[in-house]
């Protein structure tokens, strides 16, 4: 296998499982922008009463078979149901019994709860991953156990390749939690309510074969309609699609730690002496216990100072319903909701929207929303001295976490902080070089950690901006030396094969990295 | 140039501009349902802060200028504004002197207030029109005075057309009463409201340009969105986009001619005596005075027996707003207002939605709402004793009106109705043939007149059901003679000359018929 420098000097292949393949050249260089879309056939439909067919088949299995899927497709679903999500077992399941083989699983995210799913790997149902991996598929696939290498894309990246025609879903699976026998869904209304259905616009438009699966089949019209009857060609009903108290993602209570306290409230101060700090800013936030604290004090700060955000985009929590609901934040765009609580204001509220993933983030469309945010704060497994981010493995290589839309609002922010603990149980945080680098450094412009505020030294404009604040504004370097002193220096680097097991794109297509086989 | 006869008999071009047709051959065989759907030219995208483009533009010539637009493009328009619109003319007279020629203009309709396009399509700016035509524009192309021949399609099969290929825009201009910096625009706020963008959505998706343009320009993001920044290329703001109190369709009132109110109830009667209605079925209604008076003796009906529509979907009036609010419908799909009542409930309303044109009647997709529909009625300037239905020329040939929905409606409803006088002011409407087929007979079921109402043979079903039904059922052909007796006969054939001056395309992208140079 051919390896090529990128332009970030990792190496990374030129060709992976017969796809030919393009080095990351720049945050910005986007060489891949040619071209046209992707062309889905051309289908059509009748009435029933002229012939039409019946979208409601009796199971699973009937769908499967009616679409045609078979050794060696594509398969996709989204991960609006997060933790509790059922319909990907359930299909690959029924896949399985069916005997069908060499399945790429395109999802746009894998949890715990998916750990099934090593089993359809073992025995050959699924042969290659293209998926953010959130825990044990991740760390399976780390040990070298897919015959293929994995592909993890960001949020934009993900529908960019659908776009582009890099990634073509066969069959495409919608876990709907309410839809009609016409194939309408939304995630509104039911007993496994979700959300928004942002994730899966995109498979429902490209794929060849769309298949709604929901627990709540109700009269027609499904309304409001997130996934439109146009795009759905099945739709099988099945007692339960997930269990919606498990979409909680991270925590929903802010941080009690009084170091990440402490992080939270630099990162608020560092935004409100920033230049971006003023009315009709937008953000967006996560849902984590430090991103969750920034925001709250945020809103404190707005609050006195009577400035009002035109929106928060993100992931949704109550959180940020509160502030919406308070009137110090506009609007909403809603790509998913974090927790349940979210749900309500999504249905009922004009101006809390649903955002699909092209709208969200991708770099190939004419000005997708990420390119318009002020500011957006974001977590981090690894950082290093050169502002490079790693959300995706830990120290010791191993695969454990999706990309989300981290690079996607790292490029299209105007001030994209890092808001992490500069060590976590005596591994440093700070690196000299991240284990993988997921989002260029070229696009991060502030890493806040309890021991200080480091600024890119590529944001001139911002140094500058703060030079008479009283804000512990350091040196990258030297928090990096001050994490070692404590911890008592690097890690030790993992054990390594010499296969790759996934390779990580860049949200314009080019390969920003490779992950590495991790000796068991 | 070659004609062949399609399968209604009406002799229709094998070839006309260059283009190769296909002559209709029912209403579901479908021919061209095959290959692959268009595909855009891949976009992208920086932040304005990383080098990307402003989307304001000083004027619309400069807007001109930026997307390239030279001799012999296609610009479309959608005319949510109706007769109230501006900005059709606005965008053609600052074509026009920037010199350029030979255009064709795709808008979805054009209205009376279009007439100073005559002297465009006069000085060689405009080439050729795809678009239906109401009124002026229309007559003068039946003269023959322009150098191709248009082409009329239904909303659906507009849809289908650009969405399938046939028909390409290189620039599409989209009027938006709010729109924000980056493009998103909707059609619920401002002075110019005009409710949903459906007919825009599909020009968006495909145009290789698309510009905004709006007379009140708001704060990012513009909430709700019809059409996404992500589409968009450009925005110019103008002092005013149009005349929303000239969006009215037809009448906002109920008709007040004895015969007509006659027809409403009997049509009325008929419906409630028919197989469909039930709780839960689906309409489609219009805004003509007997449409209304339909709507208004159905919601009567349906208070008294305690029966809930799922939905009416249309070209929404006050009237289906009234029946939503009582709760005698249960929801509303809204593909364009047809009075500025309707748009406070468009806006605010849950279960008020909009319906892009793809998902109201495009064929070629895996489902479109009329396709669901159990009755739709609708109106006609002739019907024939074959049922074929004509609405887009008069018995003297020439072509004043556009299709709408009406082929798409008659289609996919399970009871297709048509709801007209048997003849006005002396001409016939019921004819041994139609002057120009707009509708095949196949499709309609039922045509009701002040003399009477007629089921199409075809409907044998139907016909068994009304067996002993108090209605004035009767054959078509003793309507007709009876029509004739009345008028004292049919009325003269029109002086035609030998140029086929535009071509009416069923939805399937099939030639239904031809309509020929009037003479003068």
């Amino acid at each position: 296998m051919k390896l090529v420098e990128n332009a970030l000097g990792r190496l990374v292949p030129s060709e992976m499982d017969g796809r030919k393949l393009t080095p990351y050249r720049g945050a910005f260089a986007d060489p891949l922008a040619k071209g046209v879309r992707a062309a889905p056939p051309i289908p059509h439909s009748y009435p029933i009463h002229e012939g039409g067919e019946e979208k409601v088949l009796k199971n699973l299995k009937e769908a499967i078979r009616k679409t045609g899927l078979r050794d060696g497709m594509t398969i996709s679903f989204h991960h609006h149901l997060r933790n509790g999500d059922y319909v990907i077992n359930m299909v690959v399941d029924a896949i399985a019994a069916m005997g069908i083989k060499d399945i790429t699983l395109a999802s746009t995210a894998l949890f715990p709860c998916h750990k099934p799913i090593i089993e359809h790997i073992k025995s050959g149902v699924i042969r290659n991953i293209q998926s953010s991996m959130n825990g044990p598929v991740g760390k399976f696939v780390s040990h070298g156990n897919l015959p293929t290498c994995a592909i993890l894309r960001t949020h934009g990246g993900r529908v960019r390749a659908i776009e582009d025609g890099d990634l073509h879903i066969d069959v495409a699976f919608i876990a709907a939690p309410c839809a009609d026998d016409y194939g309408n869904a939304n995630g509104v209304y039911g007993q496994s309510v979700c959300g928004p259905l942002a994730y899966g616009a995109i498979d429902a438009q490209y794929a060849d074969k769309v298949v709604v699966v929901t627990d709540n089949l109700i009269r027609y019209p499904c309304l409001p309609i997130s996934i439109p009857s146009t795009h759905v060609d099945y739709v099988v009903v099945v007692d339960e699609i997930g269990d919606s108290e498990l979409i909680v993602s991270g925590t929903t209570r802010i941080t009690r730690s009084p170091a990440r306290l402490f992080i939270a409230e630099m990162a608020a101060k560092f935004i409100k002496e920033s230049p971006y700090y003023k009315d009709g800013f937008g953000f967006q936030t996560g849902a984590g216990g430090i991103s969750l604290a920034v925001t709250k004090h945020l809103g404190d700060y707005m609050r006195e100072d009577g400035i009002q955000a035109a929106y928060i985009n993100g992931g949704i929590t109550q959180f940020a319903v509160d502030l919406f609901h308070e009137g110090i934040v506009e609007k909403l765009f809603d790509g998913q909701v974090f927790d349940t609580k979210a749900i309500d204001s999504f249905r009922d509220d004009l101006w809390h929207c649903e955002t699909p993933m092209t709208m969200y983030a991708n770099i190939h469309s004419k000005g997708c929303l990420v390119n318009r945010q002020d500011i957006g704060f974001l977590g981090a497994t690894e950082v290093d001295v050169d502002f490079n981010v790693n959300v995706n493995t830990h120290s010791d290589g191993l695969l454990l976490h999706g990309i989300g839309g981290h690079t996607d609002v790292a490029a299209g922010a105007q001030l994209c902080m890092i808001v992490i603990p500069a060590y976590r149980k005596r591994i440093p945080v700070i690196r000299d070089a991240v284990t993988t680098v997921t989002t260029p450094g070229e696009t991060i412009d502030v890493i806040v950690t309890e021991l200080g505020i480091a600024i890119n030294p590529r944001r001139k404009d911002l140094i500058e901006h703060f030079k008479s604040s009283k804000l512990p504004i350091r040196e990258i370097r030297d928090m990096k030396k001050q994490v070692d002193g404590i911890v008592g220096g690097q890690p030790a680097s993992p054990e390594l094969g010499d296969r790759i097991i996934a390779l990580i794109e860049y949200r314009d297509g080019t390969i920003i990295d490779k992950v590495m086989q991790v000796i068991q």
